[in-house]
């Protein structure tokens, strides 16, 4: 059986989730505690060049980290992934505008007003919104006329746009500003598989 | 004929342009000149919905943006991708490894630096620096016991972090932290079809 190494709360392996329960692909889940230091462990950075979640480690052992490659890797001829060649390029453009030019802009901000740091985080806070609300603005603007991201179905570059879009407000975010987001997340979950961050045992 | 938009200076094409020559693809040529806002203007935002370098242009008039999604794209079927699954999923974490942890942070500092405006973005620079010598290091670390990235051969995954890995120093990065990069640097810059940032007409 497929292994998924995350975390309670991370947004990357959130989508690694989503799409393995709409896949319908069995896994079995190994959360890591990385307030104790989980990913920095000998044993644990074996699986993780990077020391990160999420990590899917395969049936013979070997491991893939980076959540757009796993996903790519677990779509791969089915209905999320298409097949045409110049689709796949739009699925691959999405996935990495998301982590280039959003990712650490929404994660940081919300891990910092998790921990209760936001005050004394305030101006990388600032630089880091300056940045993604205008990729945030480009993304809206691309939702006021499509319905999905790619070729108008549900593809794994919703999933990987949706993690950390879905939780920007956690950082600080006003998402009020951005109606076509808001309407997509709607859809987004309405999808059937659809998991939310936190599940009850 | 293949058609890419770039700039003179920007990394992201320059990987573009190395792929293509390395591949014996024939292309145009159409670098826009950034400082006087070509992204912005409209005709190119129909091209580019994020608005900036490098576009990939296919002979029926559709484009590709985003570099990793263009390189995936291109080398389709070649020996600088490879066909197995898991080896794909490799080249894919690289890829959006590089995306995510290192781009902006190398990309923005150095143009800081270009702009002479560096002193002023001190703070700025400071924060992009925490993160990125973490990933410095990593990928360091990696190419200690690796002579290139994937499968122990070229492939695009070292194109796409050469780009702006070489030029970090541009940036005020102390690269000779970093031997192992050092070396990998050398043995990319001796590939056959290697072109320089800026090349004379």
């Amino acid at each position: 059986m497929l292994r998924l190494y995350d975390s309670r709360l991370s947004g990357n392996a959130w989508k690694v989730r989503i799409l393995l329960t709409q896949l319908g692909i069995p896994f079995e889940r190994v959360t890591l505690d990385l307030a104790k230091g989980a990913a920095s462990e000998p044993a644990f950075r074996a699986k993780s060049r990077f020391a990160r979640v999420p990590v899917l480690e395969l049936e013979d052992g070997r491991t893939i980290v980076e959540s757009a490659a796993i996903m790519l890797y677990l779509a791969e001829g089915s209905s999320l992934l298409p097949d045409d060649r110049y689709l796949r390029a739009e699925v691959t453009s999405w996935l990495t505008f998301e982590q280039a030019d959003l990712l650490r802009a929404l994660a940081l901000p919300r891990f910092y007003h998790m921990r209760g740091i936001a005050n004394e985080m305030a101006g990388r806070i600032a630089d880091f919104q300056e940045g993604a609300y205008v990729a945030l603005a480009k993304l809206d603007n691309w939702l006021a006329t499509h319905e999905w991201l790619v070729d108008n179905r549900y593809t794994i570059a919703d999933i990987g746009m949706y993690g950390y879009v879905s939780m920007a407000s956690q950082g600080g975010y006003d998402m009020t500003r951005f109606p076509s987001i808001a309407a997509w997340i709607s859809r987004f979950q309405s999808q059937p598989g659809w998991v939310p961050l936190v599940q009850e045992a």
